[in-house]
């Protein structure tokens, strides 16, 4: 891999900047022992303070169960630079294999999480389960994101949006209307 | 307005195709003999079939009231096109104006919600409250899509992505890794 991002910390109230544009995402958790990598592009932000986000993780997936277990993942913001790690990532199933080992990535320790950030990637944002109440109807998890860490560069990361049937749309250029924009929407 | 597109129906189990990369989009409501029209940007897909949509649609929006009262809503997309009228919606109540008639936007007559379909749009996705179980708490509705509108062209509409701060990301080059995916998970 190329040399990790260098990264600072991060107001965990703003979290949106990064994830409300819907790029794919990688989730890192660590249970038992052992550690799994997930691909995620089913999520939402759903508040600012507490810091919280909405994410669909399938039973199917291995990682379901460690952060079920654990309470805990990292949500990790990978750019165009890992896209076929990331389909990698999909393709394969973490009861087989180590997934920091077999794609060469770098896991790094986390502040407040036992789960490992991605060091590869752009961001990193340590979650612990807030809320379960519809994990078993929806596998839908709420988190808090009670830590952030992002790269000091770029400033617009180019990210991956899945759109189904292999596809990814890429993010373009940025356009800004905040003039246009009542102060209080900001 | 420009011409209106020229949709076909598309099958609801597949919105993700739309939904997933994350774009801003335009709810409509109907209730009580009025019309309402809101900005969104925290929603994620939550499953194929049934095909649902959970959506953060704060309190403070005059749609909130409308869209529980009449259990009904279209999540309407559109491409930047719209820019200025995706922010001007944002920025304005549905109290006091008549969105479709302020920013010459065309109601469209849905086939199965009462809320109207906003034509000037990409796609029109007609919803049914699915589960309101986090609306106390989070103010998250799940939605049913139980009718989809697509237009014809273009395939991969220029959507745009929302980071706060008046700041849009717009959608860029699509980039397929269809050979690489796992037939199963495509």
């Amino acid at each position: 891999m190329a040399k990790l991002p260098k990264k600072r910390d991060f107001p965990v109230s703003n979290v949106r900047r990064y994830l409300e544009p819907g790029p794919i995402v990688l989730v890192s958790s660590a249970h038992d022992g052992r550690t799994n990598i997930m691909t995620m592009g089913w999520h939402t932000v759903l508040e600012f303070t507490p810091s919280l986000v909405g994410c669909m993780i399938s039973e199917g997936n291995h990682s379901h169960d460690m952060i079920r277990k654990s309470g805990e993942c990292v949500i990790n913001l990978p750019t165009t630079a890992l896209t076929d790690i990331v389909v990698g990532i999909g393709n394969t199933d973490g009861d087989d294999i180590d997934k920091f080992a077999h794609f060469g990535l770098t896991p790094e320790k986390a502040q407040k999480v036992a789960a490992p950030l991605i060091g590869d990637c752009h961001a990193n944002f340590e979650c612990r389960i807030h809320d379960d109440a519809l994990v078993a109807r929806y596998n839908f998890f709420i988190f808090e994101v009670v830590k952030a860490h992002v790269a000091e560069t770029p400033k617009h990361p180019e990210t991956l949006h899945y759109t189904g049937d292999g596809v990814f749309m890429v993010s373009g250029k940025i356009i800004s209307r905040r003039a246009k924009f009542r102060p209080d929407m900001l």
